[in-house]
């Protein structure tokens, strides 16, 4: 592993994170990597169990340079990266279908980050209750204060690990389809469908008071970057 | 593993495949897997790499009971899958943000598959050339046949694997938040935020005519199921 300065924009580059295929779609650029983190909602951890990959989807929060999990002190997978396992995370943000005149450069557009290491358990109660707000706030930003804080049973119920951001890259791919040369002359439409991950009207819990109103940061939800 | 005659609407229990928690949630019904599995646009692909996880998502079609997976011969997944290297693939959909009144009930409404198992190489070029067909109708349905086919030359330099949809199973949340029952008498909105994948207006390629028409299966533009 190389090493580098704290301040560098880039994080380092590994024998893992070194870009194999379609190499200038790849960035070590940490703002592009944080991005795509703090847009994304949910994760996929891979992780192995006796020697096999297994792979589970959650929800996380950035926090600096590192990526919280959480979940039920039973969740194996949390067990194993709490333990140490090595662990390779995912988030994947699919912008588009890329429509070519061909079959063959038929693609998508997407923005995804790929991290490996290995997590730490958090495990001081401050440490961890930050650790929740940070979750929550990731996924609905704005809604940690107006709701029940956890108690303290709730954070020793709770698992957390947190992922050192540091052996990771992303991969982008942007723009219109690329054909053949010869193709660009077919008469068939080509271009890029936006995909977009959009939020509809929000659905009241039943048992809520109808008189209840919707707030802010609920009707006026979106993500950060979108 | 048990096994199972092949008329039936489960996928058979397995070892890594048997609900560890929340069972309640999770389900082998091979139409609940299937319907997941086309809906989806990308997959997660998890393997070992030097007896590490690595963490690929990429395009795919369901072909009967088997998944494909497509792209170059150089791809370090495609090669290490067509070797027999153990695999657990993952397809997402995240259906709703869940907005509880206590920050611990806070969760997310997704259905999700998960397969593990080890894959074969397509080598017969019919049969490739049929997965390339599945791939694209998969991503964009009705739109193979509007394009360009693969040419031989094509079909040779895409490598095209199968992972069987044995060892499968699917979990699945939906409904309000689950809050604690004295929780329920506090006053602040509770709910779910529903999340959905739209397909914003088609962007033409720049260098298409402008002249030419938008197909059906680009202006009518749905997943299956949604």
């Amino acid at each position: 592993m190389t090493t580098e300065s704290p301040e560098s924009h880039e994080y380092p580059v590994t024998a893992r994170t070194t870009f194999k295929r379609l190499a200038y779609r790849g960035t070590y650029d940490r703002a592009v990597v944080h991005a795509i983190l703090d847009e994304g909602l949910v994760c996929h951890v891979a992780f192995d169990v006796d020697g096999r990959p297994a792979l589970i989807p959650t929800a996380y929060a950035r926090q600096g340079e590192r990526l919280l999990l959480h979940g039920s002190p039973g969740n194996r997978m949390l067990r194993a990266l709490a333990a140490g396992t090595e662990a390779c995370v995912c988030v994947t943000l699919l912008d588009g279908i890329v429509l070519a005149r061909s079959a063959f450069h038929h693609s998508v557009n997407y923005r995804c980050v790929v991290i490996y290491g290995r997590a730490v358990e958090v495990t001081d109660p401050a440490e961890k209750r930050e650790a929740l707000r940070a979750v929550v706030e990731h996924v609905a930003p704005g809604r940690f204060e107006d709701v029940r804080a956890p108690t303290d049973d709730e954070v020793t119920m709770t698992k957390v690990i947190a992922l050192p951001i540091v052996e990771a890259s992303a991969k982008v791919r942007t723009g219109p389809p690329l054909d053949d040369e010869p193709d660009y002359a077919l008469s068939m439409w080509a271009g890029i469908l936006p995909v977009r991950s959009t939020f509809a009207a929000p659905e009241p819990c039943p048992r809520l008071d109808p008189r209840t109103p919707v707030p802010g940061h609920v009707s006026g939800y979106r993500r950060p970057g979108a």
